[in-house]
């Protein structure tokens, strides 16, 4: 059993908490949270101890560090972390600025960091990977990603997201990269609010294309809406030499009504905390794996270059122009 | 070009002349009806002449019949025409008699006859039973034919049909027979009037399964039902040692809506004519195939077989036990 | 928090056992098995200590009674924690044996017992039934329950499964019986041995189709077969008077490959435990709510219904007749 | 009827022929073709005559002219039939040249003139306009539009071809401005070799994206590439404020093979005379409405247009940046 501490006890934290308990390899050894009443809440679930960061990093036997809590603080605990020699589990982004993201490279490249970009661990996208890898269709030459939210967050939310990119996109950035197999070289966007006229005022957009260009002329596009109408629309074509491979969105169930009007399956997964169960606890479960040697699938360097995509998304399109990342 | 006439110009004569006059090989040569002004409208409409049986019998250029007229004029016409030299082709059912039809043996079993059953020429349940002969799916050992119209028909109608089995079930019949690979030789019947009372007042049911048998065991389940809900339903799933291969309903686009509600496909074809249109051509194309000296597809022999099923249903629904055919 | 005992650490009990020790009401507080180290193992991996059946029955403190051992301990188990005002929660079937089912009515009638028919809890079904139940889809007319294990068992475990319909289609006379919304009135079967003459000697079948009416006319018919060859089948067809409703297979993921073939899906779910894994997990949920005071939504009176079923479908099958149940 | 002649006896004329010579209310009155031998075959299989243009255009009693020959006659055909009074049916493109396409519009603006995009006829694509003009789903806001080849053509038609845009793309753009609903006001494409050297050599590209954006901001991403790998991929899916509609691709029957590899559709339709026939046929007869007095569905100005855009995204890729049209 490895001794996990979580930091950052709101709603993202409290899915990694659950999955960490239930871990058979895993003991969830303490939650610390600014807010102390969060805190021993979720502690209080699990029967852990509510701690301060630096009993976390003293005590020699927790080994692995979980960092949930707001974007701002990723990168100081991720290297704090590091430097006790924890391992680490950095929710994504690695930050919102890739000069300041850049700057930690001393203290993270080589550390045991896996930046949760939690797509990667989705039972959907690693057979389609698999898919890909086996050579059932060939050679990839473009991937269409398409990624929108059920519904808009409030406006207050999209005033400190860091924008459509880097808020919402950088998913897919990670995705792009994972599956192309090279890096983009070239990098173009296009966007609008068409959505929420308060996001536009807020000077961001809810409606966005970006196409990705690799050195061998590999091509990816990327849609991206606030909004779908139909649920969580998260799907992946990988065009090939030999064929295609998709994956698709998830229902409720199987059901399917027939009538006058047709056949209407059952609703798409609406909740990206239903959508991405499984992928939370593939995701948790390899950071168990961390915990007992193996190197982490994708960690600091990863969510630097996706990091650096969003950037030079939004550097295109405040320039109307393509541009390299 | 073969010449051929067309005895019979309701609904099903129609599509039959059309087809016929459209085909490359296939000259319309005239029109025959009782009732005249229906025979003097589809003639104009393919500038074909209106002929009396007689003419259309003892011309020696016209190679076939097309026999569209009421079901209890089927037997008589294939006489007639088989003995006058001509190439036949006879609208489902051969009669609603089994003893009568079997009674033609002498005159019809070496004739040229076609007997359309026009499912046998859809290309869904051709490329279904190219599958199961290919072996890719193993040896046959089931079926499950689901046939259900997508309204009752009027009480008047009704009265006249022959009855559920002979009328509507007897193309299930057919399929089973082109698709077991052997005979069956155990028909249960089971049957409830669900739809229509009316229909229940007439003696007739409206809804039914019927398990077939056949010696080396397959089984093959009929499901039949005179109203669907959702347009003409008509689907085989074929089960077999090494997997299984179906062939689903038809809709009318590929077009589907994504909402709230989940994925909606577009509606179901509906009427059999639209659902059997090109089943309807590919027939015609046959029996030009037979004027150039094919054997038929399916013939007297088939019909009197599905004939036999329908009887043997309908018994087995009257004493509530299995029977031979 | 409930304390809960299992009695019966083989495969299916070890599902129970981690579903109940993973339940944030329920604490498993002891294993019994007549095999110690299976017992022994069991306990060891969720912290709790091994029991004998008196140490459970008479400890106050237990409030519910796992039964998953084997099928012939079943009803003496449960009688005896009945009695000792314990919940129970009761592997199917109830007994192989209907007339000794039949005979612990006195002691079971009004027991707090949970049958564990599983796939009442699995969220396909439930989304099917309450989408039935909705009346989108107007009255229920008739069933199609499809159920096809992906292979056949070991001949030792047909010598001792009770048979087809008692071990395998007992959960589909339970599905037929929840979904038809009246008891059956009459029993067709019909079997053949295709799949492995083994299984044939030992006096079973491995194929059957049973066709159940009630007494208003609704039909139900049950496919089965020991192999499907293509994974896990088990689908369910409702026709109603304003169209259909379906529940259909769980695939693996939804990943497509499109080739030069056409469209291929990823496989079927292949094992029980996968496909149902969800539906054990809701099914020890609902134990919970037992424990909390809501009754069992399928007990002990549901166990002998579907063994009466699956006696006279039995008994249809040798006599080549239909019977009443 | 209406008498209505052919130019170009070609694949594609052929087929306009066939759907001419069939039409009710259409007689293929004349065939026309530089190659006298061409001329005569089809006029022969249809019994008209082979005419020369200048009978055909001093005919009074000939009222439509098909224009089916080579791209670079189109323009002059098509002014040399609108200043005889004809009704004319032009294949697409109007021209590959913008200059001498825009240079027609005195004589081709006010002409009865149906330019051949063939898309706006099929029905999934017509039904596909329909949910979204009927509004079920909302406002639309973007497009993904899917147009992928089978194979690629030859290296010898890619030289004389236009390049992708004008060639193959043409019917995206024309399906873009058919379903934005406005104008595309910016245009940016990026485009790579990866299908086949030889198309690189000859200084065109195989695989491309192109990116639309109209004055409201509405995008439109279309996807190209020369070889699908799995036949004729032609898709377009379109987002709206309510939902999104799509149109899939047809295969050549509804057959599914359910085996341990999972469920296997039937291939894709691979020909664009299959994908498309209907379509030809629907176009067909808009002609003959057109010449009962129906106005063109789609006309010059949208051939220009069409180029227009194709002309853009030619020259943003050459660029590197997005144009404006």
């Amino acid at each position: 059993m490895h001794k996990v501490v979580l930091i950052g006890a709101g709603r993202i934290g409290r899915i990694h908490a659950s999955n960490a308990a239930r871990h058979p390899r895993l003991q969830l050894a303490g939650v610390i949270d600014a807010i102390d009443a969060s805190a021993q809440a979720l502690a209080q679930e699990h029967g852990a101890p509510v701690l301060t960061l630096d009993q976390a990093m003293d005590d020699a036997d927790i080994g692995g560090v979980i960092i949930a809590s707001s974007t701002d603080t990723h990168l100081d605990y991720s290297v704090r972390a590091a430097a006790a020699g924890k391992a680490v589990f950095c929710e994504k982004p690695i930050d919102q600025d890739l000069g300041r993201a850049r700057a930690a490279s001393a203290a993270l490249s080589s550390a045991r960091l896996l930046l949760a970009f939690n797509r990667r661990f989705d039972p959907n996208f690693r057979a389609l990977k698999a898919k890909l890898d086996s050579g059932a269709i060939g050679t990839l030459e473009s991937l269409q990603i398409t990624s929108n939210d059920p519904a808009p967050p409030p406006p207050s939310y999209i005033a400190v997201s860091g924008g459509l990119f880097k808020d919402m996109a950088i998913h897919d950035f990670d995705m792009a990269r994972w599956l192309l197999g090279e890096e983009p070289v070239q990098v173009y966007a296009v966007g609008s609010c068409l959505v929420d006229p308060e996001i536009g005022r807020l000077g961001d957009i809810d409606t966005a294309r970006t196409v990705l260009k690799t050195a061998s002329g590999r091509l990816c596009v990327i849609s991206n809406s606030r909004r779908s109408g139909f649920g969580y629309d998260q799907r992946i074509e990988a065009y090939a030499s030999a064929g295609m491979v998709r994956a698709d969105n998830v229902t409720e169930s199987t059901v399917q009504v027939w009538s006058e009007a047709g056949a209407a399956a059952d609703r798409f997964q609406n909740f990206f905390l239903d959508r991405y169960a499984e992928a939370y606890r593939q995701e948790m479960d390899h950071f168990a794996d961390m915990l007992d040697g193996t190197p982490a699938a994708v960690g600091y360097a990863d969510g630097v270059a996706a990091l650096a995509l969003a950037e030079a998304a939004a550097r295109s399109l405040a320039l109307g122009q393509p541009v390299a990342p």
